[in-house]
């Protein structure tokens, strides 16, 4: 039933990660370390220190690169490279191929399936302190960063010349622009501006060869078909191909008008006509277009004391954002969109945050739903694309597999793209369950 | 001076095509016939006819196979191929690998360049009858359909369901869809729904190998991160890594309000500045926002008999369209910002079209730009992407490298992009012209 590569094992309790970190390790099947790659040694941290400077090869206090955030994967990674320069990562990259020394990229390492956290004694390359070169061109509106900039400083100093970053993230605190584009991270937005292939115009990366050599791919132009468009590869490619250096991406213009507004629905078929009005009317301001199930707004009540702003609790919520340029447009656009929905009888309530504070309430709502169902025990998660019409069957189908056996199955997530994260409770973790 | 590559020489008479051709084939080089691909035989039409049909095997009249369209450029294939499934194309490609046969796909042929048609005998694959099956989901917005219906024909279809093709392109009523992707074709609403890479969710191809093998890459769907995006390095290739036999992509709601308005500016540093102030004041409508100097603008007029409907014959013009849902709002956005660049003296004189007739009379000047300047005599034509600062810093040095030599030097494009047509005209074929 679930897709054991991609699940995860939640559990409230800080003080239980040993145990968690056991059973994620027995659940999902680590590779044995490959006895062709070398041990590090401590010519190679000389080398290292020589070439990084003594502060950029750290050997001790290192669990913060060994741990993801979320504490659940831990790495054996006895040392972390952070360089400042694409040299310096040329020159990393040589060495480990020469020396057959195994090494995984770290950016953020905001990630939630372990991807950037060694397997076993790989060295951690860091990308937390490459944030030398920034540059945005005000009136094309492209950006040239390095890629260790956490994206929300990125969006902050754009802020200032009037533009945006276009992809926004619970994580933008933390993560990096260039593990943004390693994964392909949507986030919320993703209805609007599109996915990072929508966004990246070129890359800078070093790749995993003798030379550590450096590649230019693409350009800082929006529109550039010279050769086959190979930093496309990149994004998405999670580190497997090379280290992102640096990117080149158009940022959007900051929105001067934001609008939110929670819908209770009664049955999907109706979310989805929705959806389809909401893209007539609301058309260019679409900014999100979020989907909250009543059992995950059950949950946030009971687990997170969030209160449901709706008089009635509904099978199904829509959590509406608009971004524009002009207010009363924007406002006149929402106001007659929910009034059709409402009069028609496509949703049962509907409320529109008349400030910022409100709209916070109301995202709070939807941002609370992955992290307030560990208060339920464990939780097996799940993050799956699928044609609109699908998007509904398979919470369905997992509640019928469970039988009852499960605390509780939330779904919530962009159905706008068609992105649902299922999660699914129970209180202790349970291999029968895991195996149905 | 010139980038020999992508030169094309043009002109206006018919019966100087053999001359012309003549002309673009000792200037171009073209590569010698590679000795060790085979020759077509009799067994092998055999072979394609029992495949395909007689009747999708042609080897008479096929002049429009191997003239592209404007006459520029001429193959000697012997043989064109019109597979209507894929099965169909995995043979022939596989047939063609064993056999070392060489072969050309041929989408629409509607290139300026002469990459669809053969350098010497090559087989002609064409795609035009691959125009089977073709699906919209209307609620998600994601189309799947083979790659041989035309770009125009795919609007149409969608027009019914209230959606619009993101790409829009002056060969829209003979390009195929597949081709438009093949190129990474972009067009004058690039700056609004981006490139195909922002709209391409998935692509089914069939690669040149001993099985012709047929690979799904991506899917339709908006989001999709499992594996690495290999859809993308087919975006652009223009067929050197295999044969695009079915698109998914996404397409977007059609607007219900369209603007178009022209403007004069005296500087290209107030076009800049106007650029700017238009992505902040139409931000979420801007649909083109393209460019013509003043040279163009003599040129249309006395070649076309085009005439400027400005009072002020500008040193540069901007025609800006928006896009929208709300014809009051989107009209109250454009009436604004053409006050501020108006009252500020940014813009000289500007005129909004009152209807579609007058927009398509401003749309035909910039339409006319490519073509009408062939009257002119032989036409270098280049095709370049610039940051915006050097956007005209390029036909200004060409004008000073061709010291008067030239009859007219002309700049168009998409201002939005960054992207610049630079035509040189000159009486007759000069080859001392060319050489600088």
């Amino acid at each position: 039933m679930f897709l054991k590569s991609t699940i995860l094992i939640l559990k409230q309790q800080n003080n239980f990660h040993q145990k968690l970190i056991r059973t994620i390790t027995t659940t999902i099947k680590i590779p044995e370390r490959r006895q062709d790659f070398a041990k590090l040694t401590k010519d190679d941290i000389f080398i290292f220190q020589n070439l990084l400077g003594e502060n950029n090869v750290k050997t001790n206090e290192i669990d913060d690169f060994n741990f993801d955030f979320m504490h659940w994967y831990k790495g054996n990674s006895s040392c972390v490279l952070l360089p400042e320069n694409t040299q310096q990562i040329s020159s990393i990259l040589s060495h480990c191929y020469q020396k057959k020394l195994a090494l995984v990229p770290q950016s953020g390492n905001t990630g939630l399936v372990g991807g950037s956290i060694p397997m076993h004694d790989e060295i951690i390359l860091s990308m937390k302190k490459f944030t030398k070169n920034f540059e945005l061109d005000s009136t094309s509106g492209i950006l040239e960063c390095d890629s260790g900039f956490v994206l929300e400083e990125v969006d902050n100093r754009i802020a200032k010349k009037g533009y945006m970053v276009p992809v926004d993230l619970g994580a933008k605190g933390s993560c990096l622009i260039g593990g943004v584009v390693a994964t392909n991270a949507g986030g919320i937005r993703l209805i609007r501006y599109g996915s990072m292939h929508a966004n990246v115009t070129g890359l800078e990366v070093a790749l995993p060869n003798e030379q550590g050599q450096i590649l230019r791919l693409g350009s800082p132009l929006r529109k550039d078909n010279a050769d086959l468009h190979l930093h496309k590869l990149f994004i998405g490619s999670e580190g497997q191909l090379g280290v992102i250096t640096k990117v080149f991406m158009q940022v959007v213009p900051r929105p001067l008008s934001v609008h939110s507004a929670l819908i209770g629905v009664n049955s999907f078929e109706k979310c989805q006509q929705i959806l389809k009005i909401g893209k007539q009317m609301l058309n260019e301001i679409i900014s999100s277009f979020e989907f909250i199930d009543g059992e995950s707004m059950k949950m946030v009540k009971e687990n997170a004391g969030l209160d449901c702003p709706l008089s009635i609790l509904s099978n199904f919520f829509l959590l509406i954002e608009t971004s524009g340029s002009n207010e009363e447009h924007d406002s006149s656009k929402m106001d007659k969109f929910l009034t059709k929905i409402l009069e028609s009888g496509l949703a049962e309530d509907g409320v529109l945050a008349k400030n910022a504070s409100e709209a916070d309430q109301l995202w709070k709502i939807r941002e609370s739903c992955p992290l307030a169902i560990r208060k339920d025990g464990y939780v097996f998660k799940h993050d799956f694309s699928l044609p609109l019409k699908y998007f509904y069957e398979l919470p369905e189908a997992v509640r019928k597999q469970l039988n009852g056996k499960a605390k509780r199955i939330i779904s919530f997530g962009h159905i706008g793209d068609g992105n649902v994260h299922i999660n699914v409770s129970i209180p202790e973790y349970d291999q029968k369950i895991y195996d149905l």
